[in-house]
């Protein structure tokens, strides 16, 4: 029994031009709408996560506390869940599924917030990764509607050296011949035990490997720690799925939002939402460098990184210290 | 004509146990000795380069003037020139080439220097990158014959992230059934080019992405600089060379010279050469951090690191500042 519910999105038309027939958006919420629907908090999900991959930041006692705030998680495109290349049905199935934007996203989810729930004011949206690049659209789109974001290890805007990154990651998928250019029958295992093991250079700082981190994690050795928790996490993830996810964080910009005409700077601008943009500090991709220039350009956005050696997953709910200092910060936000 | 000579080496008695019959270790020469033999600098090569690739290096009223200095490069062990999986006869062919340590390389650039030339005092050695872990490793192995070093972009020990980064790089490569375990007829171009777009991500920081400098370089975009740059330089090697080589490099640590049984520490320590130890300031491999903890453990060296955005690539000789920098810091080392 399936533990999310869908809000049907119909013939979604994307960003991009192709439409999306009878596509839905997986979602799940946690806590109840209050009376005057003041309590909303929208957190999307990471790259390759889904709803249940959120929770770590949602519980009792915790800023994000269901007793208090109606959370509600909706499912990226691409997640497996809410419409993906695994589950819609040809001709835009596997392969053909088409690009989706981050804008996209934001828009299904702006959808299933005023038209199922009725909600006209969100007191908060924040993410994670591509969560986090998801919450920057939210600001930038709906201004009028967020009243603040929390964006943590993301960014608002994909940078090239990330690009890059991916790029690394995709090619060594892509060079298993079992993925037969996206007409697999049976997963790219080789690929994607590939693709884990590029990523996991990229997840975690070079302090983290130093000091042997994962040791502490339960894992035996590093061989063991890239068998175990990264081959482990992706080899059984379908590959169509990832690379549709991974096209639209290589093609995330708030900028290039129709109203903002590819001008970066003009939608940061328009984020009026009060904000704390928390980067890992020793992030390798999305870096606290770009998330400066993104604060600089918000008219009401505090930069705030996260002291942490985890690299890009200072922000992932593995390290409590990381996710102590992500609670307060969004306790701070909330009170404000 | 090859422009270099090769050093007979006879049957190679490998650190891990094999031996490489007939083995050659192919050099070039730049200058001449002097009479006392008090001229000779030493300066091997980096992961995937030859002799030409160090040539920027050299030359009349840089620091390493021919006209002054009689530079020895040896090609390293697997670079295709010297004993590699591409030129050695079966059974230690192709995929079937023996692990060769950092170690193994140094020692046999000794007899090249001592046997063949018979020199017993090396003025400095010097290196790039997998060039500077066999510097370090010189420094480390005779001592009493090293009198100055300078390894820039590289580490005297392989760190676990680095580790990680080349376990990337080798599953991109190894993804492709091309491969075929090493038995490969046709090169795996698949693969060779996986290996070089995930590579792409490593050698540069994010601020060169960000500041798009390979736009200064002669390319025409991103992609143009991922195709014409990366793919272009490996998808023309070869790949049992290119793992042979990295194994070296993952496998690197002068704690493994027998006399020290493993004890980094004390490797270092025995390290009496005058050095300078140049990292790249934004080198996401050969980090910083790593080069100054091998610095406070070495009894006569000095920690500088190169103000550069090129991240590994500092060492390359690809940009004029930083060549300067690293050709002054050579100049003021020679003449101590």
């Amino acid at each position: 029994m399936a533990d999310y519910e869908n809000f049907e999105l119909g013939d979604l038309v994307l960003q991009r031009g192709a439409t999306l027939r009878r596509a839905t958006l997986a979602y799940k919420t946690y806590g109840n709408l209050n009376e005057d629907k003041s309590n909303v908090i929208v957190y999307p999900t990471r790259f390759g996560g889904r709803h249940t991959d959120n929770e770590w930041l949602i519980s009792e006692g915790m800023a994000l506390d269901p007793g208090r705030y109606f959370v509600i998680v909706p499912n990226m495109l691409g997640n497996g869940l809410s419409s993906s290349p695994s589950n819609t049905p040809a001709p835009y199935d596997r392969a053909r599924f088409p690009h989706v934007t981050v804008q996209d996203n934001v828009a299904a989810q702006h959808r299933l917030v005023t038209e199922r729930f009725g909600i006209e004011k969100v007191a908060l949206v924040v993410g994670y990764s591509m969560g986090a690049q998801q919450t920057f659209q939210w600001g930038a789109s709906y201004p009028e509607m967020v009243e603040r974001i929390l964006p943590f290890c993301g960014a608002a805007r994909t940078s090239p050296h990330n690009f890059v990154f991916l790029e690394g990651v995709k090619a060594a998928l892509m060079a298993d011949a079992a993925f037969k250019g996206g007409w697999y029958d049976e997963p790219p295992a080789t690929g994607l035990r590939a693709f884990a093991r590029v990523y996991a250079g990229w997840a975690l700082s070079q302090t983290f490997y130093r000091e042997r981190v994962y040791l502490e994690q339960g894992y035996s050795s590093l061989e063991d720690y890239l068998i175990a928790s990264w081959e482990g996490n992706y080899v059984g993830k379908d590959a169509n799925n990832l690379l549709a996810m991974l096209w639209t964080w290589q093609n995330a910009d708030i900028g290039l939002t129709r109203r903002f005409d590819g001008d970066f700077e003009v939608a940061l601008g328009a984020i009026e939402a009060k904000a704390i943009v928390m980067p890992g500090e020793t992030d390798l991709y999305f870096t606290p460098e770009d998330s400066e220039y993104e604060v600089r350009r918000m008219p009401n956005a505090e930069f705030r990184p996260i002291p942490s050696i985890w690299g890009h997953f200072a922000g992932s709910g593995r390290n409590l210290a990381d996710v102590r200092y992500i609670d307060d910060a969004l306790r701070e936000l909330l009170a404000s």
